[in-house]
């Protein structure tokens, strides 16, 4: 408890980085793909995508907390404080901050307070994070069971660290809808479907310095039930944001994400895609942006509007669903648009 | 008539956007992989590839022109006004100049001007380009039948927009020959040819935003009789003009496009040959370069040294013709050999 | 002899470069990740990875050297004389230092002395390769027997072209050993290993310009003994250099190449492992850093801890090793670590 690790690997992100990311996902949010709009934002030039600055400083953790462990459990109360841009540096600690042994005294959960920071040691990603792994020591029972409670969304701040919104040109960002235009418990589904190769995902991940031997070793993988790489589940998280553009386009910032999971293993050759459930609508002090709490589902090799309900009658997620993602984004409110 | 339609998703270009580039086509023209070479002719820096840059302006008006086109019919007079640079970014505007009502009814011709501009509103991509879509009305007959008319060539300007040439040194070009040395009739085969893999073609498109569905989506093409995702033709452009510098090593600046066809789809796994007819030699009234107007033939599985005709005695496509381009380029003179 | 070739195509190295070579690779030496651990070592910004450098100046030699030779035989005393950083622009230029005709007389062996410079003039690689090719004249005998020597390892200089080292943050590099850490003889069994596709390795030589027609050309290859696609033996340098960070991460820099042999081909789908012996311990004038003499096996589809000897009891390397790589590197001493 209370151990701190300084994960190794400062990553500095580049022009290179954000044309892979867009290369890998065909992401279209206006805002990370042109300087001009993010200038009409307020910025002096395009920020990272949330997602993809989530996977190159997450990715940093790999090595230290998950590349051994049993299973990855869960995460909560994933926030974005800092925009980062191009030319800065990425680097992440994570604290111990819960522990429980497992009744069979063989392994246990390890809960992590990670942070992410920029050169200027500015926060630009938040999160806590918990794993299963095995214990060293697996004859002696210890009886520890210290787990820490965690907000079911991540907590709205009254500041939001995103420029004064003037307004929003929806000839540039291709999207009519503005905060007022969603309503809770409306359904978007996203028409397109993407498909992913091996090269796709393995060059991600390996960009992303996400050193998993699952997503790369084929020969590997070959003698396991699985068969052939698995896909790191951050590809299908980048993906259904992606497809999430058409019903989504002016929702150009993720605030948090609350919680995730993956429902199922995707492969190369698989085809994604995805539905978004608008679960809430946030409204905030700030005149110009409000805030929309999304359940975003991603499937694979079916429509995402033939899936009704990701579960079965008996609470089990359906075979073809892969994601469950419990995320927040911003968009500008309507007096906003141009 | 006369709508104009402002595409969304302004871009900007970045060096990682042109390493991508190389990498898919291993690209050899030194204008565009050299500073150096770029500042001996007269630019502050290398400009980005003409290629690229179409396909990164054009990729924006995917989304309100073609996404549900029936088909793709035919594009005209398309210029590169002004030299395009890393960090500039490119949007579309186009605007309907005819429309033709098929005989059905149900279908019709829609005929547009599209016209790219930088962040400085200078013009930097200009064409006009035609397709077959739906009618939304399809019970009604409008017998609408207003069809622009074309020139067979994208005319050619006194002033070209690019620096005097004073000397290009070969040895950087790594090519010998200048205007003087193309003869009209004249055929070059250049000898390599180059597989494109699934990912290969999906991560270019999808960096070009272009999100036609056909491309990416396996799962959904697998129930048409293609059976697999359909290549996007852009692709088979920039194959074409990688593959001919061998033979073209000095042609470095594309000053139009006069008309293209793609004769038949490519699928991954597909090998790429070209080979270069000179259609004609232009002279131009300054002293340090010419003009070549060529037609560059796409051939997949099959060496381009053995298509004599790339049409059969009905005037049909060869089934292993993939592009048809007609285009001119910009070469030096003879007088700027170093 | 004494002739002189000036490669054509000097390229220029940017951002996307980089981070298309992590993509490739999934490289994690710090000194090419972080912008700000170059800065603790006394660099402006980071420098390119040697690997990658070498190819993107290397593969401007194939076009002139070895497009069609018959076989690479060797290579000798390759350095890297000053770093190269993003913006720099590489060419290269060869000597011709050897020639020896064959006894059948109808092919031959030509030295050449290569030397990369940057755009400064600055020499940034400079090496040995003997290729076999064939003569113009295979009647004549001319008899000509003027092969050169080379050293068996790239002579160390005193001085060395990296800034003095103050400290290591091993919380940076991700690694605990220093120069003084690593006894001659040891062995280094490194736990990775990462599958190459056809696109990831038909991407980066295209990157690199490298246009051997055997890396990119299925179709032509199908009809060879092979029956596919060759990988350009440089990928596997790259991922068993990537591979050998786990238990040589401060080890950031490539002095200099002794030799290498590409043992057998490998092909899309093949898993590479590596395993590093450290040949020598070799101390410097500089109080800061040392040298390692390393001989690094790559194999493919099977791990590395199962090598014992790459080579059979008759002196033939074993069909699974596809790479023996004796170079040297650069590392800090003890007294750095912080």
């Amino acid at each position: 408890m209370g151990q701190k690790i300084v994960h190794p690997l400062p990553r500095t992100i580049s022009e290179g980085d954000v044309s892979l990311y867009i290369a890998f996902t065909g992401s279209r949010f206006a805002l990370h793909s042109s300087n001009e709009v993010a200038k009409e934002f307020g910025y002096e030039k395009r920020p990272i995508d949330d997602v993809l600055m989530f996977h190159m400083t997450f990715g940093k953790s790999v090595q230290d907390i998950s590349l051994n462990a049993i299973a990855n459990l869960g995460y909560a109360e994933i926030s974005f404080p800092t925009p980062v841009y191009v030319g800065d540096t990425v680097s992440m600690t994570s604290t111990v901050i819960g522990l429980k042994e497992n009744s069979n005294g063989k392994s246990g959960v390890v809960y992590v307070h990670s942070i992410g920071v920029n050169q200027n040691n500015e926060e630009v990603l938040n999160f806590k994070r918990w794993v299963m792994v095995h214990k060293k020591d697996k004859k002696t029972l210890t009886g520890i069971k210290e787990v820490p409670t965690f907000s079911e969304t991540t907590p709205i701040l009254d500041e939001i660290n995103i420029p004064k919104i003037e307004c929003v040109d929806t000839n540039a960002t291709g999207g009519e809808f503005f905060f007022e235009d969603y309503e809770k418990g409306e359904r978007l589904n996203h028409p397109e479907g993407i498909t992913i190769d091996d090269s796709d995902h393995t060059l991600a991940t390996k960009l992303y310095q996400n050193n998993a031997k699952v997503h790369f070793n084929d020969h590997m993988m070959k003698s396991t039930p699985m068969g052939q790489r698995l896909m790191y589940g951050g590809i299908i998280i980048s993906m259904a944001r992606a497809i999430s553009f058409n019903g989504l386009q002016n929702a150009q910032w993720i605030y948090a994400i609350n919680s995730g999971s993956h429902c199922n293993p995707t492969y190369a050759g698989d085809t994604i895609y995805a539905y978004t459930e608008i679960i809430d609508t946030i409204d905030h002090k700030r005149e110009d942006i409000g805030l929309l709490r999304l359940r975003t589902i991603a499937v694979k090799n079916q429509k995402s509007e033939e899936i009704l309900n990701p579960k079965d009658e008996d609470g089990k997620y359906l075979k073809n669903v892969v994601l469950d993602l419990d995320y927040t984004v911003i968009i500008p409110k309507n007096k906003t648009k141009k």
